[in-house]
């Protein structure tokens, strides 16, 4: 490194934050309060039962969030100890202020906002939106470029959601259309808006080594593991959960063989993608969202799975250039091939699914969770008439062209606010780096004061 | 790499595996359905229940295999993604497959094949048979020969447990027979036949890096924390689980320190061997399956802990080196020492636990929980009488030769079906490497500004 | 290497350690049973319940313990085989012994021990103490040396966990003042007595390399997600566990928004510091220990996390050179930073939040859960009077004083054990260096024959 880096400004980032946790604390004293039970209810037992019946799901979604996807993001292989950070940091950041939201958007009653887990879980949910979002401008951009984006996001999902779920009646018990579609298509819209001229096709420092891609395939398989309990958090107790737990895990195991199959056959040489792998194998959780705790044959998961898996692969190698050539549209991570296009499927095939229940009333039960983030004691147990079907289908359709269409209008609007001078992009030469945020020892340096080539080599020996 | 690798063919893999979903898909559509609630079984805080009970020790077992086990195999330091990877697959495949048996074996009532929790569990542990007894040849044989191993074990597993545990009423609460025992000799019995001539006795890329066994060692502490798991989901709840969780604890504990006692000593200059630990810490877990819920004093389980260290690195030590010379018989990641004598061990340490049991009617009570395959509701509490006893305790030792020696010969078999010229070998030169089935990355190509690096960066897009 | 590495005696290990397995074993065949069920108690519901509410946080806690601590350790880019060894070691060594310690003080009842799950939680925060206390001395000291160092804390730590619960009635559920403060000037006391003169500031092997920085980030991100269950695992069912748990992700939430405020400002040009990162986020768990439990405003523990970390980033920026310079007092992972500034917080915030409360009586009640170690049953509910709320502020107090300065001397005793001359330090050039306990493969000669300083290095890149 004989050149300096160039400098860039990082005054902003402890300003915003700082600025952010003050005025939390403020809201928080004057406001925010446990939800304490009400003196009937405060059956110890019943509590407790409640705990522990979500707390282990709502430790694996953390599990996922924090430690899958920062590990699935390593991919790039100078930019680990930023990904990992980024994501955790917006992890945060996201669920405090979708909290502040929350509570002055639906729970301000007598002047108190009651907290419990409940609460907390979708907050999270409101994060994990951003957390997809950033995947389409992570490395070319600053952590306080990716906090602005978090908060415009945050307050446009939570009405997203209301819109989707409260007024329309989505089903959509694991998310997937008003959380994979939704930031999807966002994260794209500010993807097209802030890189406006097209950017040079790969940064020398974006091409994962063997082992990035190791270790974020290991974050690939710690999503996979604990997916099923990202999507049964919130179906309602007893068979639908437990449907909805045997649909995601078939789904999923459909999709890792099937993408073994797609990526071969994709390659001249019949050899596999690790990129592929990363993706393909979680494309089924994605789609099965909308469908998991219905009451349809088991085969649908698995077929569900198995196309989800096909069709993100494709969007791998044919959409992703294509966008990239037609519409100088940037996705880093590929967001759009695991979420956007997976979430397409699912809306469609739960549209399908309710069409499908409606004509074969004779024999068939179709029970329906909770939505994401609504009331979770609304359950549509029986069979549908042909009439309810027919709009309840419209309805999913509709959530769709909602959760897609909102959210690329507000992504690209989000994107024009990410281009203010005040908030200026890393400089080529520290996209993908870690040396933007972090001090990187110099290794050589480090190692002692000789610095002959062969020293050199002697010592990274050791640190491999 | 100025020559080019050796031409493997690969097009087999996609067509294999594209068919068996096919199959998969068609064999569901027909056939399969969900468990439902019979009218009077229909509770559902009791199904919220049972799905409480069991679902977290059901994830834990998938955090073992697909993240643990998996980063156990990546000691081998080039071979890193190929192992997740086959390893991920294969229990994918296993498990889909070992359903499709178990449906047309067991379930066979009404035309209609019912699925929940528990059937994905014992088809879960079918796909652990497979996971283990590859461990004998990895490296050296190409995917679609795993995938035929697989599809030929897993029908003589769920043979064999029939007869070990339903035919012949070993009591196996955690598996020690019927999954460790077999599939080692198994997978030995595979490598013997497929690997007539002596193999050069070590790889030049099979020896692992400080890195590699970094991770390898992490592999090792996930399966050790989850290993009570385990064990103990198949246990009956209440008492018998408790102490299954207590005697896997201790045993476990055991293991991890005698380990390093013993590798101290055998080590010339008393260092420590990471592949002794990588193994010998989870000896105790193989060989406390067999008693775990048995109600004996705890110090037994302490002792079978230690005793099992012990064996494995003796058997890393001086039984491996033997077999590769004496008996040509290649064991790559030492399966016998881990799974094989401690297997063998615990099998008779159950029938030495029944026969004290039986003379010591006056003061202990003797409880057992349900086999790993079979009626979850049978039962033995109470205390035994000698006859019964002794005839118990050989049953014990009947279970470990048929599934030992079953297992020998059917691997023996299927070794044979892997040597068909349809079903090449990789060659020497991309034994353990990742580049077999990934196309791995050049560096100092990608980092460096040379020459045709644009070509190699528009292909490489795809990888993201 | 040219030279060969110094000799260092390790003949100590295998013979200490065996000899106590040997004697634990015995202990155990004489005295310890299981926790049979009384005839009235033998309820199969309940157990079962019991077991569900507590064996997936014990999980969870293993986890934290043996993979999340183990991987925060592995800063040290050539020591990372070693410190996974050394925390999976001591862990299970220090349970040991706490078992062995905890029957014969505690539960000597009719000549039998009697054991259970409860019993192994509490040996396992006996032991929690140990791998916080060697993160003072890590690197500079024989395996042997730490053996030695558990073997005199565990007692002391049940000793003064006795005197500041039992006797003294400390409010402390999560262990900030027993576990985290005794255990880091115990320590420090260790690190003091030990190190009499002057270190050289860095060796320069402990300099941290972006990959070993990254593997300690993924170590915190798996204790942050999992510290909640630390924490809620002895608080009283119900209501209390449920505050535990919402207060510790709340603290947790601040400490990591608030370590990249912080951390930034601190640092000359607005870069962040893994460590920074690395410890800070974990503060905010370290101080909430004592008030978890406790119904006060949310607020308040946002604040306690926020504050926390802060106090935590300060120490590594301001205290710790201070420590060495003024003090030569070496503590190699900043354990005085992240576990004794924001445990003398907790321990302040714990008095303040009593005597809050004993003002607030008309509108706020007061619960408290069960302390550490204590009987689980005593829980207090209510409203404090005046007067007994500042007895319990002064309790809180002298907590604290017995915490920190008992074992800061018991701490400096200990280090002088360690200076014995059968306890050899390792020599300089093997501080902080796998070699020092295991054979590490010279890559170049594993990688083939051919061998130009070139072609190696080349190689070796792609290990990378």
């Amino acid at each position: 490194m004989a050149t300096p880096p160039p400098a860039h400004p990082r005054r902003l980032l402890p300003l915003f934050l700082g600025l952010f946790q003050g005025a939390l604390l403020l809201f928080f004293a004057f406001f925010v309060n446990y939800n304490e039970p009400s003196a009937q209810a405060a059956d110890t037992n019943f509590m407790a039962n409640q705990l522990y019946g979500i707390f282990p799901l709502f430790q694996d979604i953390q599990v996922m969030l924090v430690v899958g996807l920062g590990l699935l993001l390593t991919f790039l292989p100078r930019y680990g100890l930023s990904v990992l950070t980024h994501n955790f940091l917006l992890l945060n950041f996201s669920m405090q202020w979708a909290l502040v939201l929350q509570g002055l958007l639906h729970h301000f009653h007598h002047g108190q906002v009651r907290l419990d887990l409940h609460n907390l879980l979708t907050t999270e949910f409101a994060a994990v939106t951003v957390l997809i979002s950033v995947g389409a401008v992570l490395g070319r951009t600053s952590l306080c470029q990716l906090l602005i984006m978090a908060t415009c996001e945050v307050p446009i999902y939570l009405a997203s959601e209301w819109a989707i779920i409260t007024s329309l009646g989505v089903l959509d018990a694991g998310g997937t259309i008003t959380i994979h579609v939704f930031s999807c298509y966002f994260g794209l819209g500010v993807s097209k808006a802030l890189f406006r001229t097209a950017q040079w096709p790969v940064h020398p420092k974006e091409t994962p080594t063997p082992h990035s891609d190791l270790l974020s395939l290991v974050g690939t398989l710690i999503l996979w593991v604990f997916w099923p309990s990202f999507i049964a958090i919130l179906c309602q107790p007893g068979d639908a959960q437990h449907r909805a737990i045997l649909n995601t895990l078939l789904a999923m195991s459909a999709s890792a063989v099937t993408t073994v199959v797609v990526s071969s056959l994709l390659e001249r040489d019949g050899k596999l993608s690790p990129g592929h792998l990363q993706n393909g194998s979680l494309a089924g959780g994605v789609a099965i969202g909308t469908v998991a705790d219905m009451a349809m044959p088991p085969v649908a998961a698995l077929a569900l799975g198995s196309l989800s898996a096909v069709v993100c692969i494709l969007g791998f190698r044919f959409l992703t250039p294509l966008l990239v050539s037609k519409l100088t549209l940037q996705d880093q991570c590929g967001i759009h091939n695991l979420h956007g296009l997976p979430g397409i499927l699912g809306a469609a095939a739960s549209a399908m699914a309710i069409l499908v229940a409606s004509n074969n009333t004779s024999s068939s039960h179709f029970s329906q969770g909770s939505p994401t983030g609504g009331n979770a004691s609304e359950v549509v147990v029986g069979q549908w008439e042909d009439h309810r079907a027919g709009r309840q289908a419209l309805y999913q359709v509709a959530g769709l062209a909602v959760a897609g269409g909102g959210s690329l209008l507000a992504g690209l609007l989000t994107g024009a606010v990410l281009r203010l001078p005040c908030l200026p992009q890393p400089p080529e030469q520290l996209c993908f780096d870690d040396s933007l945020y972090f001090k990187i020892q110099d290794q050589s340096e480090s190692l002692g004061p000789g610095g002959t080539a062969e020293e050199v080599a002697l010592a990274l020996k050791e640190h491999v």
